[in-house]
């Protein structure tokens, strides 16, 4: 384990943006002592944390003397060059580019539909039921899969995970959703590339233990 | 004028992700030459396009000899690394994360609520008219431009621009959302940090020069 320069990660154990956060910390061998805000209570309201993140959102990692640091893929940039060991990039600017694109077609394009507070919006201005806001995450989250499918498929590049041999960005966001999709009942089989990459990063320990069952309040 | 290394950029006028790429592109000097797609024809849907990027989305960027590079945040990143001069992000790890949370909140928590796409999906799915879709796209603008200012005008870091007194990925991102507000008539006064750095990044030809009306198929 490398030292953890006293890390805290502001976490929610079913926050998709922070699995992504914890699968990164634990890859590159560090520690951060998680403060879990029930977001379902609406912690991430209270002053105190609003004080810290005005957006009232999580994942939020704080190092001893330094800002606070919002947004996961910000988070995730951040500790890459902070910490370079295990790199989370390939070196060579295309692949980089290639990596960051494939992760923004899954936080941008794709979890930014599916979070508390725009299911709270359908819900509350459109009237959108249980039942539709599933369609709603589905059809949303089968969009983002097939989008990533139809990259990595056909893609010299894309090797034992999304970009080569080496876990990148792209296969932390892609796990993220593939476990969503998964819990939502999606079959998986009409995205084979996808479902085998997901299923070598679970083999990995790092991913294990960021699964948001193990996580500080989960049911 | 750099050397434009015969960069082309697949754009849409209207795009607030191509403008970004553009508004990059003029600040590092570069040239690319523009291959207009009709979004509203559907020409993103193109065998040939798809081809390019099978999301069927703009901006694509495509250098020589090299795979297209896709996602407007993941081009900016690339110009960055390849184009060192003229930078987009500070020196130092932690303003670069700073900067990256604030134009996230944009390209990720914002604009992705705005695109055609979902617009589409809420017309056909849930009846929403066009006073609807109205509604939904301000209340998801006028939410990023509150945590925006929030998160700038308490902070010692802001300066001229988002970050000190260098244009940043967070300002190119900032002017792109403040652009569709102030289309959508929003009173942009109650943001009064925004709107004094929206104007500083107006005043700039790199700027201006992006400015969707001044593109290639505009109205």
């Amino acid at each position: 384990m490398a030292d953890d320069a006293g890390l805290q990660l502001y976490g929610f154990w079913r926050s998709m943006a922070a699995y992504r956060v914890r699968v990164a910390l634990n890859l590159k061998g560090l520690k951060a002592s998680e403060i879990a805000l029930n977001l379902d209570a609406g912690e991430q309201f209270a002053p105190e944390y609003l004080a810290l993140n005005p957006e009232g959102a999580v994942p939020a990692l704080v190092e001893p003397g330094h800002p606070p640091i919002t947004q996961s893929m910000a988070i995730l940039e951040y500790l890459e060059e902070a910490y370079p060991q295990a790199p989370l990039l390939p070196a060579d600017p295309h692949g980089r580019a290639r990596v960051r694109s494939l992760a923004a077609v899954i936080v941008s394009d794709t979890h930014p539909l599916m979070v508390p507070r725009v299911r709270a919006y359908l819900n509350e201005h459109a009237g959108f039921d249980e039942a539709a806001l599933r369609d709603w995450s589905i059809h949303w989250g089968v969009r983002g899969l097939a989008v990533i499918e139809a990259r990595l498929a056909r893609d010299a590049a894309t090797g034992v995970y999304c970009h080569g041999d080496q876990v990148t960005f792209a296969d932390i966001c892609l796990t993220n959703l593939g476990m969503a999709m998964r819990a939502a009942k999606i079959d998986m089989s009409a995205y084979p590339t996808v479902a085998r990459i997901i299923a070598a990063c679970e083999q990995l320990e790092a991913f294990q233990r960021a699964n948001p069952r193990l996580q500080l309040g989960a049911p």
